[in-house]
């Protein structure tokens, strides 16, 4: 038999043969990334159940010299659980690994498993009075494990952070297949280097995650959405600021939609219909939650923006009446992806400023990128509140599919050298996968590749952990 | 001449020979650590002003192979400090590097240098309407690098994390001179492994901290402080999360507080007097902050802890009615220590548990050092909130301090065997340093020791930086 053979029999071993799938029709779901950019082969798929499996399946195909994908839900952004093309990679399906292994109330934390669909997380903490406040859209098909390798952010960064910072410890097993339990619940621990602070956010390039210790928060009582039109990026970035003083914590979404975006949605998703009346360019969706039960947010909210309407940092507002009416509000946010999908291929950027440079470089931006190509139709929203923008290029209407893809490499330079001249970042919370990963170089520092290239040689020699990613 | 006297001469060439320092006088204030446990010597103390210099020290040094202890405002408690005896080392301390490089009042930001001393961070925030959350009783000393190689934690820990949530970037001149510029102003980037969290809390064993992006937050307007008397620890963490409930994130400080911690405050701090009246176990003393002016925070405490009263969760409590009364609080508080070391010698400790688990640390530490040390006098206080508590011992009415320093390392076995058999932590917040560092092998599996020694190995092959701490 030869080698890979043997490995596949090996690993059948370990899992049981119907959880090694060799097939091509078997595999195909685990080696096309759910954007559809990136299609891969593999050796197999593997799918242990058990954080043991996990690691006797990283020693065999360690010792095998073979290269390991680990796999979520699927659902990443640049192609970082995707196997590259030399179909010699096993790609290791994590979704069997999918319990809650513990509730602390009293220590608000939960310790699950990679597998574990967000979703679930949340409704067990919603379950027992309390938040796991991840939110974002693929928050039904995707997975922990991939959240932790991607540093997920989403909606609620303002308030409670990214994945890094809802993370107390981690379970992970090394590429040689001995297992580090760091599955501490501690919010303190300064005895020595924290080590799960590297496997958060490295894509599985270092190791895989098995499961992790969560924190939980307490549910919050009361909440109030509000839209709001503002005359442009630098007034929404200083009515950020004045809530901020006003609302504290309580100031858990802040997201900018541009007309473009809102009139893509308008237009392709039914039922949707515009807060505000009028032709206004810029729009923000803005949520604030309390403990308290007994406090009017809605009146607050309402109150705050109505004095912002008169210094004229605000155009014009509503806060929604009833939970319908917030729930119709974020869907206009979160269907703005989809609704640019049915116009064709989009030109996706993902990037960060400081919050402060946001306004600079939504001119700045618009203007190169309306200099260098004819009929640009620029569709930018985010996370304002964050200094995130989703700031992505639909294709213009008379030009095709192949002709704008052509254009991509030219656009996303144009976007990220003005990014990385304002102090940004041209993964803000995607990550990098295949699809920055030769960017890297280019805005990185050759210390900043080579402190990153040190660390991974240190903890994979042999570079078996995900190869073609991030590095 | 040798060449310890060529590296003196050359590093008086890049700082100005004022600011090397190699006689015994000029030294010592930098060879003994703030409590006076640790002596080393040095081949010298040089004084860096820029960034530029600190690369241009380091890199002397890494060619002369000579090892490198970077020093803060020296208040750390377990010798991180502090130089070896070998006399071989040279400390670098980073005092003069210590300007405000900026302070972004749209991103919430402050860009600081390392050597500024951390109440001049906070004391520039206040002057404009931000809070520098970071609060430890070191404050007018400690210095900002300090508080990053440390993780520092503190009293505000439970609202807004520790020293490595509050920070967004940094610049590090790495062990061979090169400086690496991760000065990122952003609250989002997936753009690769995030290297900052490799030093932070790594003690100055990988690289010496120059500068950093730290957040800032809106200043709270309304603050009540109360003081509560609890039936026990199971009480306290119970009544932790009732209030996590009701207050969400405006819970900012939950500290405990054991009667024999009290007894000592109130016996050598002239004019300490215990808020509350009676002999009563189990002290708390409570925060709550919130963002608007006209909330009644004093009377929904009040009201909070009333209806636990009626439940039995508190036994007694008052409300602050003043500023001076709330600053009177938090003396008892801090004062804890220094009340303490009049008292001669103690054995501290610095563990964390998750906060379930602390009502089963207290009572069987308690019993556990009970029944192995007769007269043992526990001074138990701490961030109870964290799940962190300050468990010192001080030394029997009977026993001369030479006799107790010898049951030290018995002592610190029964609390950490506990401590590691609750999946906790020996060091919560004041790191390893010299302290800790045998410890560390003890507790930490074979697995997370080898991991950590790679990292060092990784990014200083040579072990120049701090050689002798943590690892």
């Amino acid at each position: 038999v030869s080698v890979s053979d043997r490995l596949i029999k090996e690993l059948a071993g370990v899992v049981g043969e119907a959880h090694v799938l060799a097939s091509p029709e078997a595999m195909a779901p685990h080696l096309t990334d759910w954007r559809g950019r990136y299609t891969g082969r593999a050796l197999c798929v593997v799918k242990p159940a058990e954080t043991e499996q996990v690691a006797r399946v990283a020693a065999l195909c360690s010792a095998a010299r073979t290269a390991m994908v680990p796999q979520g839900g699927n659902t990443g952004l640049c192609g970082g659980a995707t196997p590259d093309r030399s179909g010699e990679a096993v790609v290791i399906c994590m979704s069997r690994l999918n319990r809650i292994r513990a509730l602390d109330l009293i220590n608000d934390t939960v310790t699950v498993e990679a597998g574990c669909v967000l979703q679930r997380v949340r409704e067990a903490a919603d379950a027992r009075e309390r938040v796991f406040p991840l939110a974002l859209a693929a928050q039904g098909s995707c997975e922990i494990g991939g959240n932790l390798s991607t540093n997920a952010g989403g909606v609620h960064v303002l308030r409670y952070g990214n994945m890094r910072e809802l993370t107390l410890g981690l379970e992970v097993v090394l590429p040689d297949g001995r297992v580090w339990d760091g599955l501490r619940a501690l919010r303190k621990d300064n005895s020595g280097y924290d080590l799960k602070q590297l496997f958060i956010g490295a894509e599985g390039t270092l190791g895989i995650i098995t499961a992790a210790v969560l924190k939980l928060y307490p549910k919050p009582r009361a909440t109030a959405v509000a839209w709001a039109a503002v005359p442009g990026p630098a007034a929404a970035v200083e009515l950020l600021g004045r809530l901020r003083a006003r609302f504290g914590e309580r100031l858990t979404a802040f997201e900018i939609i541009a007309r473009a975006a809102l009139d893509l949605v308008l237009r392709h998703i039914p039922g949707a219909r515009a807060p505000i009346a009028g032709e206004r360019e810029w729009h923000l969706l803005i949520e604030v939650d309390d403990h308290w039960e007994d406090i009017d947010l809605a009146h607050a909210i309402e109150e705050a923006l109505a004095a912002e309407l008169e210094h004229g940092l605000v155009l014009d507002a509503v806060v929604a009446r009833s939970l319908a009416q917030a729930q119709a509000m974020w869907n206009l946010r979160e269907n703005i992806s989809e609704s640019q999908r049915v116009e064709g291929y989009s030109i996706k950027h993902d990037i960060s400023v400081p919050v402060s440079r946001i306004p600079e470089f939504i001119e700045r931006a618009g203007e190169a990128l309306r200099r260098e190509f004819d009929e640009v139709r620029i569709v930018c929203f985010g996370h304002i509140g964050d200094g995130n923008l989703h700031y992505n290029l639909s294709r213009p209407i008379s030009l095709p599919d192949d002709a704008f893809i052509g254009q991509a490499a030219a656009a996303n330079r144009v976007v990220h050298d003005l990014v990385a001249r304002l102090g940004g970042s041209v993964s803000a919370e995607h990550g990098v996968g295949q699809l920055r990963r030769a960017e890297l170089t280019q805005y990185k520092s050759p210390v900043e590749m080579d402190l990153m290239r040190s660390v991974k040689r240190a903890l994979d020699p042999f570079d078996l952990m995900n190869p073609g990613k991030v590095l």
